[in-house]
């Protein structure tokens, strides 16, 4: 008998768009439709508790102007609804709610737990269904809606499920922001500090120059339109090269090694970003202490975080924990540490041989270091 | 303010081999293991419990032999097991089993539940990790199995959830058919008589010729092989231009309109293949009423399902029933019908005006047909 075989092969492209736009939610504006009819036909709409707190009537009058039949859900944010039940949950108002499978996309309006968990339910219901995300908190606008990445939590861990599922579209409008409470604000803020160092000297010095302005004013003023402009451009350039994640280095992982124990752990206490923080600073100890940061540069972007306002909680900084994270994801870039850190400001290596002892000695230079003052942020 | 806009633009690649294997479970033969390392190292594997109960002791000795950490997880075939349930409980087993995201790839060992329920679990685990996929079922080894789509059930509705995911490779081994209960096979066979009407007169001719001694020999004898082959590679035809299904008019899904409501419906009378078969049947008398086809192709077909002993259980056709069905398959094509129908045996064609009352006398006239005497099948 001979062995027979077949080789299938394929390609599927990826193609969207990420736009800013001035007020989403005037009715004049038919970018929220885009996808399908913009008049008449129906969408499922998923919109996060507090921005429906802020803008659910306009939402609402959005659609009836438009003639659209809109079932509009309620979800409430944060990282406890991320969750199995509230995938389940949306599956089954879908289910509720028939729409058409290619035209009738799926709009998630909300921060980071919204558009993540809207995104899975996209991608898994009917094997797909076409979405279009509207972040509405920093951490949206400038990292979670602008990639392809979907997840939810299960069985106590972060993204333990989820997929790669391009949106038809990103829409950001940067005045949804002004609701956003300060500690959000900083949230998003943290994700933009850990691009500057690992890759944007300019967006470094910008949010030197501006970042303290622009977040007091969240980032309604001109000076927050270019930071942001900057911030996405620069996430983009690394997403889009390497959107599957096929090549497992990925200089936007720099502060999500250490940080993924402690978000876990403390997930009543620490935000996603704050985490983030944390696990930079210590990285830069590491950095430094490799040879990789001079002193002036660690104390550049300490005096930052400082300028910010960002208060790192460094009480929470734990050897154990954060070397367990560190094994975790060890394993999930497939055996390698692949941590990246920075070789001078901007720039960016991959270390795969950090050891526990560095780690500790890490956190401690870091303790100490906040406990400290910190010397004033040079402007200008 | 002016407005911002990028644009991302990537494609994936898909590319996976389709191989038949004479023993797939034989130590010797590194073929399960592809896509890693070949000795050492850990699988999880999840097994059908029937495959389980004639081939465990053979999967425990190939990786015990090949020095493989396996973890080798049993999970019983059927329709109710695709569940979300089922689905969660593996998803705890893998976190219990911590595998390597990129080499050390899931291994499906089962017919289309199994494999439809693994590829989905293998789709959303961390975003995705590769899967690979051995039939054990003819529904699996010339359908399921083949293509890249996964799924579950959910809130009482067929595949509700799932994905595209291809898999790393599919392994044939004919040999594990000799263990299939009869009325399994039938339910294979059904398939590959939807693919010879609406597709391959070649494959019609074979299964005139062989279809009833390979079946009888549960597809062991040489013929069954050829038949298989053709069957696959007809599949193949039909999936790897269209992968993503992003053209909705798909010949394969002849016999999957009608169906879908008699399947839901009647879980535990009809299997997936007897349903379609159903469909196929009514579907043959509404082209005959329309002169898609003559009266002595649709005898063709009935007398070769009679050859077959595939004794489709016509009492449960139901005008009803099968009409909500096809709303609702309406709904699934993006709000047309585009139904399949034969236009001459092997040709094709798609409608999208079939009507209640069209339906209704298609169904009357197969209940009529299947009552009375079939002429005997004419071979050579
Ligand atoms: N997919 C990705 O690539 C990616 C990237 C980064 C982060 N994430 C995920 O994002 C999540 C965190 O996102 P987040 O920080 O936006 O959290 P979130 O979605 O929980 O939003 C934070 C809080 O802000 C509220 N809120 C949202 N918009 C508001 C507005 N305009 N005005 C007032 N209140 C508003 C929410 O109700 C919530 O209470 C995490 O689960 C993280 O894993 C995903
Ligand atoms: N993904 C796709 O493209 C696709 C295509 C067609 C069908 N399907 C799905 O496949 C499912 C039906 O698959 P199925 O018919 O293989 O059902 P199944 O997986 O439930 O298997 C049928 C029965 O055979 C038993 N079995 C399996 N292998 C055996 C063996 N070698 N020896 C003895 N017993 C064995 C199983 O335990 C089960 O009892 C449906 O859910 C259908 O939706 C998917």
């Amino acid at each position: 008998m001979s062995a027979s075989r077949w080789q299938v092969r394929a390609t599927r492209p990826v193609a969207y768009d990420i736009l800013t736009v001035a007020d989403v939610f005037d009715p004049a504006d038919p970018a929220l439709l885009a996808g399908g009819r913009t008049h008449g036909g129906r969408r499922f709409v998923v919109v996060d508790a507090n921005v429906a707190r802020h803008c659910g009537a306009r939402i609402g009058t959005y659609f009836a102007q438009r003639d659209v039949d809109a079932r509009i859900v309620v979800v409430a944010g944060g990282e406890q609804h991320k969750s199995v039940d509230m995938f389940l949950e949306l599956v089954r108002e879908l289910d509720a709610f028939p729409i058409h499978r290619r035209d009738e996309p799926i709009i998630a309006i909300g921060g980071g737990v919204l558009t993540d968990l809207v995104g899975f339910v996209a991608s898994s219901y009917r094997r797909g269904v076409p979405h279009l995300k509207v972040p509405t908190t920093l951490m949206g606008y400038v990292d979670a809606a602008v990639g392809i990445k979907t997840g939810i939590n299960a069985h106590g861990r972060k993204n333990r499920l989820g997929s790669f599922e391009p949106p038809l579209r990103v829409l950001l409008d940067r005045s949804l922001l002004a609701t956003l409470p300060r500690r959000h604000l900083r949230n998003g803020v943290c994700e933009i500090v850990k691009l500057a160092v690992i890759k944007d000297l300019e967006l470094l010095r910008l949010l030197e120059r501006h970042g303290a302005h622009s977040t007091a004013a969240r980032f309604q003023d001109p000076a927050g339109s270019v930071l942001l402009d900057r911030a996405i451009g620069a996430m983009l350039e690394e997403l889009e090269p390497n959107l599957f994640e096929d090549n497992l280095e990925r200089r936007v992982d720099f502060g999500h090694t250490f940080s993924y124990g402690l978000e876990t752990r403390h997930g009543e206490r620490l935000l996603h970003g704050e985490a983030v923080l944390l696990d930079i600073l210590v990285s830069l100890a590491i950095a430094a202490a490799r040879g990789l940061l001079d002193d002036g540069e660690v104390g550049r972007v300490h005096a930052l975080v400082q300028a910010l306002d960002l208060a790192p909680d460094t009480a929470l900084l734990d050897g154990a924990l954060m070397w367990q994270s560190l094994l975790d994801r060890t394993e999930h870039r497939n055996g390698l540490q692949r941590v990246p850190m920075p070789r001078g400001l901007g720039g960016c290596v991959f270390l795969n041989d950090i050891t526990r002892r560095e780690l500790d000695a890490a956190i401690a230079i870091t303790r100490d270091r906040t406990g400290a003052h910190e010397p004033a942020l040079q402007c200008g």
